[in-house]
């Protein structure tokens, strides 16, 4: 029987593969690092020559107690022979001698092992020896020096401090600033130093038989696989204990043996335009170190061709080789070491988000990869930055270097925004619409009536709130760069003015606001500002993501498909904006929204207020007209698609003036005794008071508002339906979904639901017309959740409401909790993350899982999607795709992240084998 | 083969019992009533001689569209001869006719099936035999108008009006007001006027044939199995269609035959006291009707020895038989005719709460029924009735006829109180306490700071608010009779009056509240009030309640016995009275509540505007003492049982002045230009403002204040185990258990918990003791049940908070949900009941059981109660039984009624065999 192979070369990569099986065995077999080096090697690119002692080594050392196994050394001395082959350099002599590095390289990349030693095989002799052959003895020592150190505290744990000390000393006493001072003689009395070091610490010479080092090193990388960092390190991340580590043994190849060496970096494609062409930056006669450090000036890796054209023309084709070999665009390290090019390493490159997006796209055009695995390459993160304006990056850096940096806050709703201070929503939007000026809205905090100021606004700051208030929500919405809790500002809305840092700006007054950042900056920054359709590569990935989503089969059970995604729009502009990036539906129409507005807001009081049906009812009709026309509006811009419009959801006193302000004037007014509509005022107070309550979130809102009072929601039936049948006629395919929102228990659908149903019927009558349409609810209630089957018996669709969800099955008011505690919460670790940014998958998730299994048992082809705000997150897309949900729908302005996002759930979940190929990643 | 039985005399039930195979089959095959005629035939009870068809003959009849199956008819008149031979009397024979009735009888009770037809077998010519026989002409022909006018109704379908008409016509032709100053003449020419009507309806004669009227009227009641009514009801009430239904022909006795006939009604027990002894009323020669109607005046049953002491003695036996029979008091019917003794109907007998009581105990130390019989013989409503104070129910109903009622509301709190009325908490607990007044408290309204005046008062009055208001649920928590929502009441908090109807009512005047029914009244109404330590048959039936909780096996799982009974309370007061009414353990001690008192609340308010740590921790300092003397005196209240002490819960603003008098304050002294401590108040104004929630129940409250600001808890935790140890130094037996509100994720336990029990151990170590005690949490929130299993392996045990649970799985503000749209919902059926009172077992009871079970996966023996207000229950009870709580905990005087119904639970599901006793029931 054949002795057991223990060490394999670089290019044995295919015995290594006939012993382990399959590639997944290899790299199980050598470890990571010495599989990817023998995959080079194999490609045929210039790998320095060197061998790997295999993982199946370590595990009978260890088990052994510390004994190699019988026949390995011998092997291992065979390889270096070998190697000795290959390089016509020879181990310890030193005429020529060889020099390696040994690395450690498990299965899994993990730190805790033992680092890289280099320079193994220099002795005092060989040390002359590579005197003689370079003529550089400063190199040399110094080279020296590292082995002695590195194998000192490496090999032989001997402590950092006990090297860094002796130098430091050196250095003071020499006057020396950084190592660049040291000499030739200095790194040599260096050297001795550290020798004694090694002696004094261990009682034993440094090895002067470069075997004896090698083998010391062999042995240190197989103890480190037990080290106390390495274990705890597998605990943590779940590795098994039994893999062991491999041991790596690397020619060493040097730089700077002349001006026909060399070394650099480069990528195979332009790293920020994503262009196919070769882009990096070289040094001759030097080290890695010395490009890296930036003391000498790097050339262009063009300039290679003139100055060593035939290890140019080389590299050339190893990079295109490698780039095709990986499937990837390659970050490249190289030395060329005496006109001989030798790559020393290679990995996937760092890019912008604009080249992933180009280099993506290419590749697949390009044939080197599939559309799916270019989709994959581009993260949702990646196209958001691709969609908001962005500030200047160096323009930017000077603002900040010249003092214009005026404060920082949380980065609330991502893009670049320059415009003129104004402390209110009226002026904000006057000076807008009337002035045409860039307006950035300054407040402490915004309110619901504040909305009008914030859609006018280039860009909104606040001083108060985190992530999820008011304005940080409204300004995601609607795609407004925003900035809120920058507390540093001072606003003085009576002086009309604020302060920060003792700066003040006055109403009027330039800043910038970068939304993406959370900084603030005084007076104008230059930014750029991409635009969606001229994009074509984008547009692209996005076509693919959606053609991904399409695909029968790609999920198990119903629906079959991955993800749609549809848009959050109240307005007609907002629809044809959803159409433009792609959205294939309309998730939620608040028609409250629409109340709100200037002209509507007086007769929607009027209507509050009334005190009898027939005031309520001239109200109401006084209102129809407005949402019919807004309704026609959104039927035509989603032409043949879904439209989901939402009854009334909030409370009524939403609608009326506030509360505080006004008793501050009734009472003002007794004091000092004016009468003068006193009555009037009192009056309004006490309507307004009769419908104060103390948790409004948890009141008479939703469909209880409607059960209370049939007439709006009634009237809202009408409008759609009315719409609905006019659009129709026209010849627009119309598919109005109407949704009830706050359901808890399926007898309030029970209610109401047959009550608008003969409205709609009504109407389709009287019109003569006959459309697709569908009642359904929102599920945002916990017990909606928990008695989903039952609901989806009357209901025809879900749409989770999870902002609602969220907020009841925590229990958190979000208004109120982040304000108060969640951000320590999250700072705490008591919570992972923002439970109203990311969707919470153990507790909100739970309840959603359950109601659509529990949903689909009733209703088994039920329609269930999501409205939150989480429809535009990443993470809480990927759920909603596990969920078995068949959309998202999210602001117009996420629909091509969440596009991008559902394509990769559905690839990163699909069934089958092409699961694994995505694991792999 | 023998021919099919069709027909079973009552005294054939043997044979029944054979043919159908249990009792069961028996009740199938005869009805309900056929089964317990031949029952009571069978125990020698004399039931007039009768039979009964089977079901089975009506489902052949029906099945073969309206033919009686073969035999059937014949086995009829086989039995009617078995009945003439019992009675001497033959049917058809003018000489001595015999008379039966025709009654339906299915297996269940069932409204829509035909009625009863009386005196079948009356003819021309036996009516002529009757009169000869008793010569009372009279009384044969207005029994004989009867079968014809039941016999064309019922029978022949015709309506009712053809026969009440020609009848009330004759009546006022006459001048007669009454029936009875109807003649003998004047009923035989109704008789004549009746026949007419049948045969104008029928086109034929009334049947002469008393054969024919049988075979009709037994026909009549085949069909009638089918009719609307009947299947709508077993639609409803999910009875099976095929069933079918059982006719009995009974033997008509006649107690108005002469002087030695007669008829009466009796309890084998005194109904309202439960003393054993027959309790009843008759009457010589006359109709069971003459009894009902009061015409005459009865005779106590007593008297019958004397008037017939034979047919007494008899009817001693054989009530005293049908008692030990059915092992229940029953309330019977009988008629003596001819100094014959028959018994018409036994039933258990309808009593008071008291009589009840002592019945079941009575009853189980006769040996008559078992003590889990005796247990179940009680409702908890009734243990309800027993403990709270009681208006005298006659001169309630004087004090209604002589117009001192004065208003209606919600009955929120059981008890009857009588005591003068005062408008606001201070004023109510100084005449209380100061002037030694029984006090009724009267707000619109009430609010926490208002309880001090709510507990000193003897009942408690609101203008507003439903049963779940804060007014409603104090009350019952403290025992307090309360009405509330009483809307007819206007309320004049500065006249220092109340009107409604027009009738004021100033300050101090007398009014009586019954909290049971929800009635107020003016000036005083005599009330009783019962003592639980005096109703030693109440306290014999309770402990029986406890042994059978307490039965190993009787529940499966973990734990395997049933519920105990533990109680909420704050006070040592508290805890003496929850002992004293049989809790073993406090499941919730609000530590709140201590803050409110008027000598803490300054330093709390101190505590919370502490601007350094320092200040907070001097405050902190001066509670310790008030709270550790606190749960000194619980401890030593509960010694030796299980303490849950809550660590703090509300929002810090709810220990702050009110926002809204703060700011008018603020106002006025603005406008008139008041300087001196203005600063100081509008400092005030601005903390408060900063604590102002949107939604505080789901705001900064609970575990998120303990980490948001931990010295509190701290404070408390050291009060706890200081007090505890002092106690155990003194002898007591403590265990604490310490209870962390409002977790929501594992996280904040994982957070707070640890550096409570540092404290707690530290304290230990400090005072040298050692002592049993856990660390728990409250499940309230929905994602805290979602998340049971990981909380479980944090906390020690869990308690259903079901307030705020059912608040937040449904979404509903109780305060709000109530006085908005909870009326409405539950009045349209929308929810069952207020979800407040009885627990929603759908949704809010999934996620309890949900919780229960995965919180044992992580902790098999977690120890899980509930301490909202549905531990006290009855329903809410049975559901902590069935998902598998350990106790559950409600008020003090909840205790008893919980302790019953815990009782009722465990046997109602007890597991094995004994089960189907209790469904029987």
């Amino acid at each position: 029987m054949a002795e057991k192979k223990w060490v394999y070369l670089f290019n044995e990569v295919e015995a290594a593969e006939k012993a382990a099986g399959d590639w997944e065995g290899v790299r199980a077999l050598l470890g990571g690092k010495g599989a990817g080096l023998a995959d080079m090697t194999r490609a045929g690119v210039p790998v320095p020559p060197g061998f790997t002692v295999t993982t199946e080594a370590c595990n009978a050392y260890l088990a052994q107690g510390g004994k190699f196994p019988p026949g390995m050394w011998e092997q291992e001395l065979a390889a270096l022979k070998e190697v000795e082959k290959q390089t016509g350099k020879k181990f310890g002599d030193p005429s020529n001698p060889l020099l390696v590095s040994c690395r450690s390289g498990a299965k899994f990349s993990m730190p805790g092992m033992m680092d890289t030693v280099l320079n193994i095989g220099l002795t005092d002799k060989t040390a002359e020896g590579m005197i003689q052959k370079t003529g550089d003895a400063r190199f040399v020592y110094d080279s020296y020096r590292r082995l002695v150190e590195m194998f000192g505290s490496v090999v032989l744990g001997i402590p950092d401090e006990a090297f860094e000390e002796p130098l430091a000393e050196y250095k003071a006493r020499k006057g020396y600033k950084t190592d660049t001072d040291m000499t030739a003689e200095d790194w040599k009395a260096i050297t001795e130093e550290f020798k004694a070091v090694v002696k004094k610490y261990k009682g034993f010479d440094f090895p002067q038989d470069p075997y004896e080092q090698l083998r010391l090193a062999t042995e240190a990388v197989f103890k480190s696989w037990n080290g106390k960092r390495a274990v705890d390190y597998r605990n943590a991340a779940g590795i098994a204990h039994d893999l062991g580590t491999a041991v790596n043994i690397v020619t060493m190849v040097f730089g700077n043996m002349g001006w026909n060496s060399g070394t650099g970096v480069a990528f195979t494609r332009d790293p920020s335009t994503g262009e196919k062409k070769l882009y990096g930056d070289y040094l001759l006669n030097a080290q890695g170190e010395d490009v890296v450090a930036g003391i000498r000036n790097t050339e262009k890796i063009e300039k290679l061709s003139e100055q060593l054209p035939e290890a140019y023309r080389e590299f050339l084709q190893i990079t295109e080789k490698l780039e095709r070999h990986y499937r990837e665009m390659q970050d490249v390290e190289f030395t060329i070491e005496n006109g001989k090019l030798w790559m020393l390493q290679t990995r996937a490159g760092k890019r912008t988000a604009k080249a992933a997006v180009k280099i993506a796209v290419d590749m697949a055009n390009e044939g080197l990869i599939t559309k799916e695995e270019a989709v994959l390459r581009v993260s949702p993160e990646q196209v958001d930055t691709l969609l908001h304006p962005q500030f200047d990056p160096k323009a930017m850096e000077e603002a900040k270097s010249s003092g214009k940096h005026y404060a920082k806050g949380v980065n609330a709703s991502p893009g670049a925004a320059v415009g003129q201070v104004y402390f209110d929503a009226n002026t904000a939007e006057k000076m807008a619409k009337e002035e045409k000026q860039s307006v950035i809205m300054v407040r402490p905090f915004t309110k619901p009536d504040d909305v009008h100021g914030m859609l006018a606004a280039k860009g909104i700051l606040t001083s108060e709130g985190g992530a999820t208030s008011h304005a940080a929500v409204v300004a995601r919405q609607f795609g407004v760069p925003c900035v809120v809790g920058a507390s540093e500002i001072r606003i003085d809305l009576e002086k009309r003015q604020m302060e920060a840092n003792g700066v003040v700006v006055k109403e009027g007054e330039w800043i910038s606001v970068d939304g993406t950042t959370g900084n603030v900056f005084l007076g104008k920054i230059p930014t750029t500002a991409p635009k969606l359709e001229e994009q074509t590569d984008l547009l692209t990935l996005l076509q693919w993501a959606d053609e991904i989503c399409a695909t029968p089969g790609i999920r198990q059970g119903w629906p079959d498909r991955g993800l749609q995604v549809w848009a959050n729009a109240d307005y007609p502009a907002d629809a044809r904006r959803a159409r433009a990036y792609g959205a294939v539906g309309i998730g939620l129409c608040r028609t409250e929204h629409m109340f709100f507005e200037t002209e509507r807001l007086p007769i929607v009081q009027r209507m509050i207020l009334a005190e009898t049906s027939e005031e309520r009812s001239a109200a109401l009709n006084e209102l129809l007209p407005y949402q019919r026309n807004d309704f026609e509006g959104l039927f035509e811009a989603m032409d043949g698609y879904p439209v989901i419009i939402r009854l009334i959801d909030p409370p009524l006193h939403e609608f009326m003036p506030d509360e505080e302000k006004l008793l501050e004037e009734v009472i003002t007014m007794r004091v000092k005794g004016e009468t003068e509509g006193l009555a009037e005022k009192e009056a309004l107070l006490a309507s307004i008071r009769a419908m104060h309550e103390s948790n409004p979130m948890m009141g008479l809102r939703g469909v209880r508002l409607s059960i209370y009072m049939p007439e709006i929601v009634e009237m809202q039936v009408r409008a759609i339906f009315e719409a609905a049948a006019n659009q129709t006629l026209k010849g627009i395919v119309v598919k109005p979904e109407v949704m009830i929102p706050l359901t808890g228990t399926v007898k309030e659908l029970e209610w109401i639901q047959p009550r608008l149903e003969r409205i709609a019927k009504a109407v389709m009558d009287e019109k003569g017309v006959i459309f697709y349409y569908k009642f359904g609810t929102m599920i945002e209630i916990p017990r909606a959740a928990v008695t989903a089957e039952e609901i989806a018996r009357v209901a025809e669709f879900f749409s989770f409401g999870t902002n609602d969800l969220t907020q009841m099955t925590f229990g958190y008011s979000r208004d109120d909790a982040e304000r108060n505690f969640l951000v320590k919460y999250v700072e705490e670790g008591i919570l992972p993350q923002n439970p109203f940014q990311t969707l919470d998958r153990e507790g909100v998730g739970r309840l959603m899982s359950m109601a659509v299994q529990e949903g689909r048992k009733a209703r088994p082809d039920l329609e269930v999607g999501i409205c939150g705000e989480h429809g535009g997150d990443p993470s809480s897309i990927e759920f909603c795709h596990l969920v078995g949900n068949n959309y998202v729908s999210c602001s117009p302005f996420r629909v091509p992240i969440a596009r991008l996002a559902a394509a990769h759930s559905a690839l990163k979940h699909r069934v089958g084998e092409a699961a694994k190929v995505v694991e792999d990643k």
